[in-house]
C-alpha cells in the first residue's frame, strides 16, 4: 500500500523561477523536495496540481507525495515549515487515498489576478499585484469577460498550446471583474487552463479596460483560434492560484 | 516667505534601519532626503512626525520640508517615487503653511500593532505581523488594555524615557484590541507616545493574552513607575504608525 500524502501550498513567487523543478534555479517543487528529502532522508517526487510561472504566487497549489515509511502528517507539516523560507508554507497536509492524484484528480481552478488602478502603487502590495495607472472601464471589461465565458476553443489566449495531446477547448465557467475602490480581481474559474491562459486573459481585458480594443473583440480573437500581437500576456506577479477542486 | 510642504509617506520598513539618518545606514529619512536632493540639486532637511525604529512600518508618517524656490507638488510627488525604491511611497504632497510643523503641529497619533495568532505564518503577510502561535486570551488582552486607557504616567512602558524634557504622562485616548479570525489588531491612539511605548504595551498584552499576567497587573505596573522584565518590548515588525493628527 502506498502512503500517499496531499499537501496545500501557499507561496509568494517573487523569488522563484516558479513551480517546476530546473537545473540551476531556486523553484517552489525544489524547495519542497529539498526539504523533504532533509526530513525522511530519501529522495522524494512532489507532484503539483500543475506549474506556476516565474513571480506568479498561489493561495493554494495543492500537489502530492508518496513515503517509503508512514510518518506523522502534522511532524511532517511543522517540520517542512521550519526548514522553508518564510514566503513558502505548508498550510495543510494529511494522508491522501492510494489513487488521489494532484494533477489527474483535479475538477477545476480558480485564478485570481489582482490589479491596483491608481497613480501610486502602495508599498504593502507591491510584489502581489499589477499596476495599473490610468484608470480602466471596469464596465467593458466585464463586458468583454461575459464573451469570453463558457465552453469554448481559447487558442487565442494562450502561448505554444499543445494541441495534439489535450486540444484547446475549456470550459470557462467564471470570468468575473470585481472592483473594491483602487482594487480589481479577475476571478477566472474553469475545468482546466492552456499555458498562460490567465495572464493572456488578463492582458485582454486590460487592453480593453484602457479602451484599446472593445469588448466585442473578444468574439473575433476567440474565432480566429490563432494567438496574435492583439492579446499581450499581463505581468506575473498579479496571478494566484487560488483554488484546485477535486 | 518659507516654501513649505507636507507629505505623507507609506512604507514597509522590514530593510531599513528606522526613520531617523544614521551613518553607516539605509533610513527611510535618508532614502527621502537622498531622492529629493536629487530632484532639487541641493540638499534638503526633512522633518518627521517622530521617529519610527528598525523594522517598524508607516501606513502614514508625515514630514514637512523647506525649498529655496517652490515648485509643483505633482511634480516632485511623482519624482520622488519614480527614484524611491518601491517599498517606500510618497503617498501624498502639497504646500503647508510657513508654520506647520511635522513634529510640534502633531496633536495626536494612532499605531496599530498587528498580530497574526495562529499555527502557520501565512507567506503574504510575513513582514508585517508578529506572530504568535499559542492562542491568545484576547477577552483577557481588552479587560488589561481598559486599565491602561486615559491619562497616566507610563514611564513603566517605556524604554529610557526621556524624564526631564517632556515627562512621562501621557494621554492614551483609546487601547482596544480587535479580532478578526487569526487576525489580531491592537490600535492605540494617544496625544504622544514614549520612546518604544507602543511596543511596551503590546508585549504586556501579549503577556497577559498567553496567561503570564492578569489582566490587574496593568495596574500595579503603571503604579510603579518603573520599567521592569515583566514587560517586554513586542517585535518590530507588527507595528505601524497609522496617522498622525494635526
Amino acid at each position: 500500500m502506498k502512503n500517499r500524502y496531499k499537501m496545500t501550498i501557499s507561496y509568494e513567487g517573487t523569488a522563484y523561477a516558479g513551480w517546476q523543478i530546473q537545473p540551476r534555479h531556486r523553484t517552489i517543487q525544489s524547495e519542497l523536495e529539498r526539504v523533504l528529502k532533509e526530513l525522511v532522508r530519501s529522495k522524494v517526487r512532489i507532484h503539483g496540481s500543475g506549474r506556476t510561472d516565474r513571480g506568479v504566487h498561489a493561495r493554494a497549489q495543492v500537489a502530492h507525495f508518496d513515503l517509503a515509511a508512514p510518518l506523522i502528517a502534522a511532524k511532517l507539516l511543522g517540520g517542512m515549515n521550519a526548514l522553508l523560507d518564510a514566503d513558502i508554507r505548508v498550510m495543510r497536509l494529511g494522508r491522501a487515498p492510494a489513487d488521489f492524484h494532484a494533477r489527474l484528480s483535479a475538477v477545476g481552478k480558480e485564478y485570481r489576478y489582482l490589479i491596483h488602478n491608481g497613480p501610486i502603487l502602495p508599498p504593502f502590495v507591491r510584489n502581489v499585484r499589477t499596476w495599473v495607472r490610468e484608470d480602466l472601464d471596469v464596465e467593458a471589461m466585464r463586458k468583454a469577460a461575459r464573451h469570453l465565458e463558457g465552453k469554448k476553443d481559447f487558442a487565442a489566449f494562450s502561448a505554444n498550446p499543445n494541441r495534439e495531446v489535450e486540444g484547446t477547448v475549456r470550459h470557462l465557467q467564471n470570468l468575473t471583474v470585481r472592483k473594491r475602490g483602487s482594487e480589481l480581481c479577475i476571478v477566472a474559474r474553469g475545468d482546466g487552463f492552456l499555458y498562460k491562459m490567465v495572464r493572456s486573459l488578463a492582458g485582454f481585458l486590460l487592453r480593453v479596460g484602457r479602451g484599446d480594443l472593445s469588448p466585442g473583440t473578444a468574439r473575433d480573437i476567440l474565432d480566429s483560434g490563432t494567438r496574435t500581437a492583439t492579446v499581450p500576456t499581463a505581468p506575473p506577479q498579479g496571478l494566484f492560484l487560488w483554488k484546485v477542486y477535486y
